[in-house]
């Protein structure tokens, strides 16, 4: 582990997915196999999102926390296929809440079949994924992925209410992002160690380590908004800006603006004023401030965390990949 | 048993109301306690919906289910929170697909709050329903609500496919409101015989009588559309007709029509070009062809084989009073 501290490896991400590989496909039959047994629209809706489906993250991480028990059975497989359709029914959920057009590059599915399909559509996933859980018949890993399931909608009520607030104070942010974000990226891990047979306290690090990276992961996210060079989420740049949404980087400068500054901020993200060089003026502020790099410390600092965690595991090769992808969930935004 | 079956007994939701009261009033207890737990706008939207609420229906099935076997403990009452939390949030996210205005009298939840709250407190409920039922400890109880909660979301997109098809089959319909409606009929019952220890043929039995009291209860609402005499449900008369929904009434017309009057379906419902006159002008085509009496005498059937279903159960003075329910169901329409 201590080798893994002092010098950075590099691609876990890939490695995870390589290690994985049979896994990772047991699970892809999984999902398929449940759209296939949903009536026909579910199912397109369904093979859409999953074609336009990342890196299968949360899956990974469920799977990752199992096979640190050496446990590459069915019941792990299942709850990284539930984890992902819990997932995916809060994009579908969001987009429809956002009205969004894009993600991830790719046409939302509400602008495909529109609003009614996609809130059924998503329906369908959450209750799938609780009839996929029943399965594994472990009562503690349902309890610990339905609590989630209840937390993200919580942050997803509490992000409305905050949007359009610049003066928004930090630590609403993070309960904000931590019940949105951060809970399911926890209960994605601390599950696979539940049915993997792990104790209380190993149950209690994978929440840890998923929370933290769940928490970095979504101030790396907000960040991309402002600061995308390659554009890799498919996500058009100020995307938040312009509704209005307040993140980690508005909040932080909102503290440190002047007076004409912060009417600045006002108009654009408080009233929506917004003409066309709003952005690059934001940037200039946001540049001014360094309000990147902050935003990057702070980051690092639950990557910390989520590494810390890490150390009352098993010592397997997973937990290096897993140690890894932390550092480079941070990468992602250089 | 014989003695009811020759005599109606009449008032039955009122006695099953009257001897659960203080279950009832144990499950409201429940309910508010979930809500206040959560954010206070998801707060808000509950008690804006448990107040519109009507008879409590589905969390009575489920107690009275569990009575039968003397059981009056936590668990079938945690069961009938959690079936109330299904069915509300299938509400809330129905008027957003149906884009309604009004439910029971009461302007709807996304009238007044707008489509992304609803969305989000339909989510919420939905999860809070979940991790009530893990709390029973029985994941036998949970498998049968997750798989109500799968089907009424295949039935509610079924429902938007033959929406305006007035040459829909009648086995079609059937199995529509069987997913839509039924099936939580059916889990709610079923699952208060599983918590409360009955066997798997009890179980089973329990499962009947709630699908055909749902496929009953149904038909009759539907028909209420076309012939509402009290209005005790404050949807208003000419709703399903004017959204060009395809119910039993318009199936049974279509398939006795003349040319002439078929023209008058496909201009209505198909290609929803409706003038004033025309809801009369349905009603008469109905009234030529008797459909209300063949919808009441299909809802009587299912009536029948529901109440055949109590057969297998103890003989209770519970099993009496959801006897007579089934009766009083189709009296709704009268």
């Amino acid at each position: 582990m201590n080798k893994i501290i002092k010098e950075k490896s590099r691609d876990n991400v890939i490695k995870l997915h390589k290690a994985l590989e049979q896994s990772l496909h047991d699970v892809d039959k999984e999902i398929i196999i449940r759209l296939d047994k949903s009536i026909p629209l579910i199912n397109d809706i369904g093979k859409h999102l999953i074609k336009a489906s990342g890196k299968r993250l949360r899956p990974l991480l469920t799977l990752a926390m199992a096979a640190q028990f050496n446990d590459y059975s069915k019941n792990p497989k299942i709850l990284a296929a539930a984890v992902e359709f819990i997932h995916t029914a809060t994009l579908l959920h969001d987009d429809v809440v956002d009205e969004s057009y894009l993600r991830r590059g790719k046409k939302t599915a509400n602008m495909i079949w529109g609003n009614e399909f996609s809130v059924l559509a998503g329906d369908f996933l959450f209750a799938q994924s609780f009839e996929l859980m029943v399965e594994t018949g472990s009562i503690k890993a349902l309890s610990c992925l339905a609590t989630a399931s209840c937390k993200i909608t919580q942050g997803e009520f509490q992000q409305m209410q905050i949007s359009n607030k610049p003066d928004t104070s930090i630590e609403k942010y993070f309960e904000v992002i931590g019940k949105k974000t951060a809970e399911l990226f926890a209960a994605s891990c601390e599950s696979g160690v539940i049915v993997a047979s792990g104790n209380v306290k190993q149950q209690k690090a994978a929440y840890n380590y998923g929370y933290n990276l769940g928490l970095a992961f979504q101030i790396v996210d907000d960040l991309m908004d402002f600061n995308n060079n390659s554009n890799k989420m498919g996500k058009n740049l100020g995307d938040d800006f312009k509704l209005g949404k307040v993140t980690l980087p508005i909040i932080l400068a909102w503290k440190k603006s002047n007076s004409s500054e912060r009417k600045f901020w006002v108009k654009t993200i408080k009233e929506l004023k917004q003409e066309t060089s709003d952005f690059s003026q934001a940037l200039t502020i946001l540049n001014k401030y360094n309000i990147f790099d902050e935003c990057k410390n702070k980051a690092q600092e639950f990557i910390s965390i989520a590494q810390q965690a890490l150390f009352k595991l098993p010592n397997t090769k997973f937990k290096e990949y897993l140690f890894g992808l932390a550092d480079e969930s941070i990468e992602r935004s250089k």
